[in-house]
């Protein structure tokens, strides 16, 4: 036969799972948009549609809300793992789970009320608004032996007004560049890292505490580097990560360059101090890099956008 | 001739604006997006292509940028009323114009480090993240005698995880739904809202300080309704604006039903108490309506979705 | 009380309804997303949470999938006018209802094969790719004496790639634009027509035929006219519309200027003989108007964006 | 130093370059978005700051549309190719380059007008109509020596409106899914099909001519398939492409599962013998594989999507 399959996975995409949590009036929520991967013997079903070896795609779903309630939802790495241990653990044919998760955030409506004991303040203790800025993102891999966990965000969008140069670059035929001193630096972080927590006998890492933190340093370490390209804020950025947390070994970036050109006036008469700016859409820069611990082995793919 | 030119109006929209203020080592930001609409004595250019009447919609943009330099913005309101103005006294043509402005708020990565006096706090007085949530709305209206303010947000996620009953209703052949007594109140706040005042005479109100009020007033009025429909707590809403800000007349609100479906989980020998939700996307409940202060003509136009 | 409560609709938004229908081997399909609005006595669950009136949207829903069995979709517009009408006269406070449609086309996989005789061209009788192309539109009103229907459509894309000039516009203080005599011209078509059927008296429009013909009608009105403006391309569209269609009384359009700028090779010693463009995002020109039959009052509002 | 630089790569994303050949009164589009990424000796600016090696991302955007000019734009892949060797040969640090484009097709707004020799059909000959489905993709990697080009297509979207079950599958605690006889099977097709031409020596394939039959065999395959599965689906149309393609040692498959449920009917009195659907959105099976000429290494990378 002259053709061959592959790598190959299936699983249902896109559960939206919202879980409360009630401690008397006051609640807790977990928002989640849970991907499940699945890889085994699954020639059978390629080559000619028997289903023998496929637990469905349905039935990915309704374990993933059913875990919701059987486990909980500590933290989206954690629930993760519930559900990656258990399709690898209890399927014959699944050899391989991958889990990935979105997770959206919510901060209380007023917390200085709810957080008060005047009873009035009770309405407060349930009452959530979307907290909007990035999406905490998880992926969990399993195969029966090892773990591999990466965690990230998206659309975590920051700007410096200053402190920003670019000049000094190579200048061929089609350069037509200024140089500048003084320019805005605009991009929406997209990062992924990954833990050296590759197995069930080591402590697991504390996942909720760990992305406030690394979520801290990023911000930062953007805020503190004075750039001279945005290739070396973003290694500042993934240095800042690999030194202060011990229990990541590598980070990737993709970070978008948006664009914030400094209109020219002077046809108006005007003179733009480093004042008003035409926001770009398209085209952009786009830096990406890995920065890893020294000895770590590179295991994020390089591709985390499709562009 | 069959066919007559009804209303009609052009202009430049979706100035992508971005104005930096520096006072100092700290810088503020403002980060608007302008769509200026323009009407007047514009048969010609329609019935035979004549642009003798015809200001460039690139005019409008420029006007837009250098506006953003000889004005400054101090409020999207404002900025808007300076630009309605200009082109309505300064184009014999041109009799209306509209500023549609959304604007896009942004915070400092670490307001306690940007308000320090500590040197090395310094880098954060220029550093910002964007704040996410809702994305604020204004449109300015001007016939060169009369103004007309309309503000809003869109995109204001909130959510209840209890207090909202639903029960009582019609029930025809074609009704399955059951009555429910607990569940999860969710939705995306769309809202505008109008102020009085209309007249240069009269005094403007403070743009910036209102947005903020009514965007409290919005949220504590979700959050304290216990709600038997998204009906009852819609005119809450309304009610509570209308009644505390005196600067405002009408308010118009289009609210989905994001569902939140409680899973069975029985199959799995599991009891679902208020715990676990699937988060649906389509189709979702749309609930429309506007609240008026007595004696107030309704002007905010019905559709403020197009579906 | 100081407030009162204005104009204001409910009812399910975006129902997927997909409706096959079998003729032997060969199938037919509609493809719809229905968004049902209701009005009418509803002040109670406004003011105080009483669902006594309120036929609920899930209702309205059930109602939506049971009419694709209970009446077929010959098309979108019928469909819609059952819709009404069940509302408006099977509920008592129901006074008003509108049904808004968007209608996804499909072509066959190869007309060629699933029109002949072949036996092994009956696997094409059921497979269908979706068109892509435009979303066709429909409105239906009725308030249980007369109805009133638009029609429209969004996102036709088109381009002349010359025939299109722009000059002899105003110039003031802010124009920096160069006047063009050889550009190219490119939208975006969104337009709304509203027939003049409003009695089930008249004879119904051929709803698909017309469909077919204006929509004809607006590629060739684009293609023919030698522009001098976009105003002037919109006009001969809408009035070829209102010319050769005597259902239709009224069309409005909302045109972007997707602006395709000539790339300045210059500094790269080439010359730019109306051959390479950058095709720019935002900001874009906004170009809209009715056109209406003499005599007709315009009806259509005059937002069918929200920017 | 505890920390290492990993991969990085860094360019302009998404040039949209329009390109207008005129042969005549009749005109040729090409659309396409165009995305540079360039790799090689870049330790230093991402350490220090140092852009002495790094060629603006500016000037790779200018080197695109003055290559639309200078080697005009026969096929997505050529476009690529001439820039890929341009970056590699030309910049002494650059080591490799990837270039990823989108490309839009067009239609003329009237192909029997258009090509008839009628003097009223010249206005059809520059005039056209955007084609809708699907956003054709080519990637070109070069690395000076050898050329790896993976072409493919998204948002391809089909339907085959029956000769599809789903039966014979695993049940474990957690499966409530009844078995499938007859039911639509839909999906977008996302694919990327990588070329055996690796070097300058060999004859380069026929870009445009292998697109076209690659996508008529992908369509013809969902088609033709009486599937148990929408991996047996999957598996038939990677199979047709790589037996009849041989330019084509290897395609990989994205396929979401477009769910469209059979609305339960019954509580209405009503039978739905496969005729009401309801289109969901989300979850959806997502179904992914490489299908390889036997012997052929793979090296598309697993992921085609981000979830």
């Amino acid at each position: 036969m002259p053709t061959i399959l592959g790598q190959n996975q299936y699983g249902k995409a896109e559960n939206r799972v919202v879980r409360i949590v009630r401690d008397g009036e006051t609640h807790h929520i977990k928002d989640l948009n849970v991907s499940v991967s699945l890889s085994g013997d699954l020639d059978d079903v390629h080559h000619c549609g028997s289903n023998a070896n496929v637990l469905p795609t349905d039935t990915t779903k309704n374990t993933v809300f059913a875990f919701a309630k059987e486990h909980g939802i500590d933290s989206a790495e954690q629930f993760g793992i519930h559900l990656a241990r258990h399709f690898v653990t209890s399927q014959p044919a699944i050899h391989r789970a991958r889990i990935r998760i979105e997770e959206y955030a919510w901060e209380r409506i007023d917390s200085d009320a709810a957080n008060s004991r005047a009873t009035d303040a009770d309405a407060f203790k349930h009452s959530f608004v979307r907290k909007g800025q990035e999406t905490r993102l998880s992926q969990i891999g399993y195969d029966g032996e090892r773990w591999q966990v990466i965690s990230g965000l998206k659309d975590l969008t920051v700007l410096n007004s200053t402190d920003s140069e670019f000049w000094g670059y190579v200048k061929d035929g089609y350069t037509t560049l200024k140089e500048a001193y003084d320019r805005i630096l605009a991009t929406d972080v997209s990062a992924r890292w990954r833990f050296n927590w590759t197995d069930d006998e080591q402590p697991a890492p504390d996942w909720e505490g760990s992305y406030e933190q690394v979520r801290r340093h990023l911000l930062h370490a953007f805020a503190e580097t004075y750039s001279l390209s945005l290739q070396q804020t973003l290694y500042r950025m993934g240095t800042r990560v690999i030194d202060r947390r011990g229990e990541i070994d590598e980070i990737r970036f993709s970070l978008p360059n948006n664009h914030h050109f400094l209109v020219d006036l002077a046809p108006f008469g005007l003179k733009n101090d480093n004042e008003v700016y035409f926001a770009a859409d398209r085209p952009y820069g786009l830096i990406e890099a890995t920065v890893l611990r020294d000895g770590a082995e590179p295991q994020i793919p390089v591709d985390l956008t499709n562009l």
